[in-house]
């Protein structure tokens, strides 16, 4: 069975890399596709996004990485997924998710949406919260990997080396 | 009774709709009224909402099309509305609701809040769903009235004829 | 219209009372009916419960009292309901009272269920958690109708006139 | 890939067969396994929940039906499913089901829980929702398979043939 | 013991002073500070919230007012504050709250977040409805303090002196 | 200032002991006390519940451990304390624990709730999960203080040296 993990990942966080490894473990291959959103201005260019998940998930067996715009049942048939996966997280917005799923259910009921609990630890974690901690000089090295916090240093002007200044 | 059903419409889906058609059978008169926000841009004018409303409940007796700026009671009063109607969607922002609820509560005691669930069928249906699967050539045949999904094949530059096979 | 307004009350809070009130101003009649739950144990018998909202409602022009056990939808048929009311409050079980909404809309589609919040003071009260403070002898002259605290005094062996000074 | 859904299943209701039949189509096998938990008395015996998911599913490739108390991640291992499957409703308790995942997370990590979305138009369902309309002599038609909902009426002490046209 | 209370008060609400006030008979002082967001555009600049809540404070004991950008748990230190004050209102965005409060805790844990509940009667209250209301010329007595009123009649062009004009 | 810690403890958690140990570096003092519910049947005797949380914080300074029955608020001015703590999970009766806090404030105005978010990595745990997992010889050494699990374990027949039996 294939998966299609479709998301903005912008960046990419611990959390979406968890359930990325934990996910190779159950389908024959995971899909985890940016998804290019028209009306939104993301931090990072879409090249340095599919870059980051790339050097994050190249140690593990079975990850395709891509982007597509459009709806996402389509793109999941094109890559040949039965599935959706996306993550839960405790803190989550549930019936956001909710919504979606039935949305695309609606659209097409052969692509059906699975969703995993994300690890407790990183429950806290969003692409959101991780872009406001570091714009401010805050230590991000347990909330994305190591090339991401990089990435995020030098987009906010700082010397990667420096770290959180309240590391 | 005269009720105030009040809402951005943008657009209107069959999950307005349906809660309008039994509200009619509740009330000698359901007034459906577009609240113009000015920090908002709509995907659809003023004018072309009202369209939408006027063709999609024409069947419907005891309907009143109208539109308001300004506070919500103040226009229930205008119209002479004793209740303010609002549907909960099963994935609906039931706090956001109570909020604007007991606000309008505070502002004039006089004007009642009613809910009315949304149907189960269409309670993963919101306008901005719509336009996100309109916008990527999707089928919302089953969320919209058929006006509507014709001004939104329009608006996003598609031949309505075709149909929103999502293909 | 007519409006069944169905619960436990055991006992009737100045919440459930609140409720009553304004719906008295928007229906030709309020019918409030105890449902009797076979499965449940109530802390006041039928009739005691019965006699606390005839003497809290009494003022009050439109309110007819009644009990029933079997379907809520079955008996808004018998006594010419139109429509259920419930009230939501701030804390209240949203998802629980959807689910009912929903349940009853699917065995009888002409009745509605129609929700009123919850008036803002009231919005932490619930039949449990006076008689929770009332067990302990703490004060529920702000949460009950004055009939209901001698009533609930009484059934924790106190003394009805010492009030409930919390002491 | 063999996956585990467990659950009480008193009785079974069409959201449970509807998401069985759909992870059938995902899935090597489904083990559809009932719950003995000692401290709950079910209104089903387990005898009676097993015919009843058996006459269900029988039309199902791929299902196997069992029964287990215990821990579910032993049984998970001892039937040899990798995956937990459970349902998520529109109006569930989504954090419930969330801390029993991250529970049997934290006792056995290499067993994962996926969680589909229960269909739309079941959302509002429940075994409890179900049995409580049964018990008044409501139809239950459209909650429950055919064979369960003989059973229930059985169960209530009502003539079968009768049906629960709740008139 | 110092505690911090850090937001937005874009305006400072009645909601807000009734923390404050509840604060000051709990801690030794009771920093009130204005988060500068340069992300986002406030509808009144810093320095006049910091004059309205100066205004509103200034007959309680132990409130400091200030402001600051960058992490909300290095300003705690720099004010020698062992705690993070936040609210929760009935209707408040809870899981954003607790995000936050887990964010700040990975990020220095030294820093400890403390919420304390609204009061019930302005658990409906948030700085967005407050504008909202009086942008249309809605009565905002009951919401903010008398001089915020006034800031805010002049912000959307109304003498201040003829009030709400549904008063 | 002195804080009132109540709880069932039944038993006490890994969370519950962690919000201690944090409480005691913000107050002067912390009294732990068993809410005696006399509705209710425990799994561990009174005395049993208070050795364990004398034996699970006796390292921490600044602890008391009691027990009472009757109102918290009550309790909190016998034991000279000016505030309650209580924790919130991620996964906690968010609308529960603010409708005790309201109830609490409307008994006592000056004794006041403050809230504590629970460790990230305990949000899942709950006295009822840690009896469930128990009851079926889980490993419960992650959840609870090595004194608890040995109680467990002796409980529910096992021989404690054994653990776990999915260990």
């Amino acid at each position: 069975m294939r998966a299609l993990y479709p998301g903005s990942f912008d960046p990419l966080t611990l959390g979406h890399l968890d359930l990325i490894a934990r996910a190779t473990r159950l389908f024959d291959a995971v899909v985890v596709a940016v998804l290019q959103n028209p009306g939104k201005r993301p931090a990072f260019p879409l090249e340095q996004r599919l870059a980051q998940i790339r050097g994050a998930t190249g140690h593990l067996g079975g990850v395709e990485v891509g982007s597509f715009d459009g709806l996402t049942v389509e793109y999941a048939r094109r890559c040949g997924a039965q599935v959706i996966l996306r993550g839960l997280r405790a803190l989550s917005d549930f019936e956001f998710e909710l919504q979606i799923a039935h949305t695309n259910q609606s659209l097409d009921p052969r692509v059906e949406t699975l969703f995993l609990a994300t690890a407790v630890h990183h429950s806290f974690l969003s692409s959101s919260v991780v872009k406001e901690v570091a714009r401010f000089g805050g230590d991000v090295g347990h909330m994305v990997p190591a090339g991401v916090a990089q990435d995020l240093a030098r987009l906010f002007n700082q010397d990667a080396s420096r770290g959180g200044s309240d590391g």
